[in-house]
């Protein structure tokens, strides 16, 4: 039995892992393993999406693998068809983004509220000026799309500053955490009262081109959007006309539809627009948070404990 | 009696301050009042500090005077003499810092933490790239220098991200709302914890020079530094050179020890500080609150329950 990684682990993390399972552990890709590797490999640790996807190929190189540990939290982009037909154990590392992400999204809210940008310029002309003012997110609005963990913390966080949150998912459900939930449907009657509007929702058929002109319309004039879930959610054309007439008065982006953003985006001229290359939840606690979730769940693994396992997924 | 207000305050506010005591209300300079209206003021509006000071002289004025209010937190500008010989009350608007400033304070720390100023570079260059990384603010440690109103709201916040918060102060006892608190003499030996700190001192002769490069050197390297106090508590040429070493990592900037900052101070061109211009406190709503509390204190002065009033000031 080895473990293998197909991502690039610090030398401590690598003999971490190897300490705590008492299990070899190499580090390659898949194509790069020796036949006998092959053979040996019953766990694999692995992004699972984008560059490090894992693919039907590969798995069939693999004929002891038993489970899959995917650092991301999404786990869309995994050949499910093998999976299912091997019956392979998934789990993710979906909650570990809650801290960054949110720290992210108070910050967003923050830096428009002070008028950050309009301040930076000042420093640069070294002109001394209270034009640019400051405002304040005590008692303004927050409404948050998506009311996972992601979206629990960020609304935990803007109470803590005095905000009012309000959530927006399927059901509408109450969730404590928030001062009101309501259902996605409803978004044409939530986005009026808010202030600041933050996405956090993954990439599904239902959330795709939600944000469009219309419902921008019925935002309030100036008001801040934040994106930290995925591109897609809004219709990028129509937030670049609402940014540039002024209608949506800043915006923090850090998901886009095509990522990288390609050079020619005009995104990146806009002064109202903070751009961040899908970095908010890669902090440099990120590798530590998800292989401590990795050997947690090993530890009932190891005990034939499957049960208390946490994040595994299911590809009904 | 009328109510006199020194300051510009919207024609909106001056007929609420009218409404709600049904007195008249003038707005002008003491000395740009008629000799009438001199001998009938009664309660004077001010911020009685800086350019709005109230001198000696223009008290004479008014032989009627019984009540300034100041719309400032500090007092130390008022011509104390004539106001302690003619028993004139005083209460200031101490308190209503505490929202703004504790804002711009988190603020700052993510804005850092997340590297900002690299990712604002980033899209000046168009340049999609993971360089800058982001950290975390959430298991830090905050140093808060001043454990009064502000100080102690600064500290809420940050433990509502999951900050570690240490105050200091002068009797180093604990309060509720820090991790501890210690006394200023013991600076030496909290500073080496620190990865933020944030003085939100006044200027005494206690805390004049406070952190010098003695100090400095103790910190962390690339710790980050915070000013919403005074300008003169730390010593501008110490930390000028630390934050050109890098032994001060960043720091955000609003008060400074001579104000306005002067436009060759070399402040002004460091790309690893953030300058506002003693902006922090001077919110849209700073107004609106100062009034609120001038008003909440009439009510009792009208009905002569002088023991009610809040935020008597007491020149001993």
């Amino acid at each position: 039995m080895i473990v293998c990684t197909t991502l690039d682990l610090s030398a401590e993390m690598r003999q971490k892992i190897a300490k705590e399972t008492q299990v070899p552990v190499v580090q390659r890709t898949i194509n790069e393993l020796s036949r006998r590797e092959k053979n040996a490999v019953e766990i694999l640790i692995t992004y699972g999406n984008f560059d490090d996807a894992v693919t039907v190929e590969e798995l069939r190189q693999l004929p002891g693998l038993k489970w899959i540990h995917v650092l991301s939290s999404g786990t869309e982009q995994l050949p499910i068809t093998p999976i299912k037909d091997k019956n392979i154990l998934v789990t993710s590392s979906k909650g570990i983004h809650a801290i960054p992400i949110s720290e992210y999204v108070i910050f967003a809210v923050l830096y428009f509220a002070k008028h950050i940008p309009q301040f930076i310029k000042l420093q640069e002309q070294k002109s001394w000026s209270y034009t640019a003012g400051m405002s304040e997110v005590y008692g303004k609005t927050l409404g948050v799309l998506g009311t996972g963990v992601i979206g629990l913390e960020i609304a935990r966080k803007a109470r803590a500053l005095g905000m009012r949150v309000i959530g927006v998912n399927r059901s509408g459900r109450h969730m404590v955490g928030f001062d009101e939930v309501h259902r996605v449907q409803q978004l044409k009657e939530i986005v009026p009262c808010c202030d600041y509007i933050c996405s956090a929702l993954p990439s599904t058929d239902e959330t795709r081109n939600l944000i469009d002109k219309n419902i921008i319309q019925l935002m309030k004039d100036q008001v801040i959007f934040i994106n930290v879930g995925r591109g897609d959610v809004i219709v990028e054309e129509h937030l670049l006309e609402a940014l540039r007439t002024g209608k949506i008065g800043g915006a923090a982006l850090d998901v886009f539809k095509s990522e990288p953003l390609e050079v020619q985006h005009p995104f990146w001229r806009m002064k109202n627009v903070l751009i961040t290359p899908h970095a908010s939840a890669r902090t440099n606690m990120y590798m530590f948070r998800a292989l401590q979730m990795f050997l947690e769940n090993f530890r009932y693994y190891q005990q034939n404990a499957l049960q208390f396992m946490v994040n595994k997924v299911d590809f009904h």
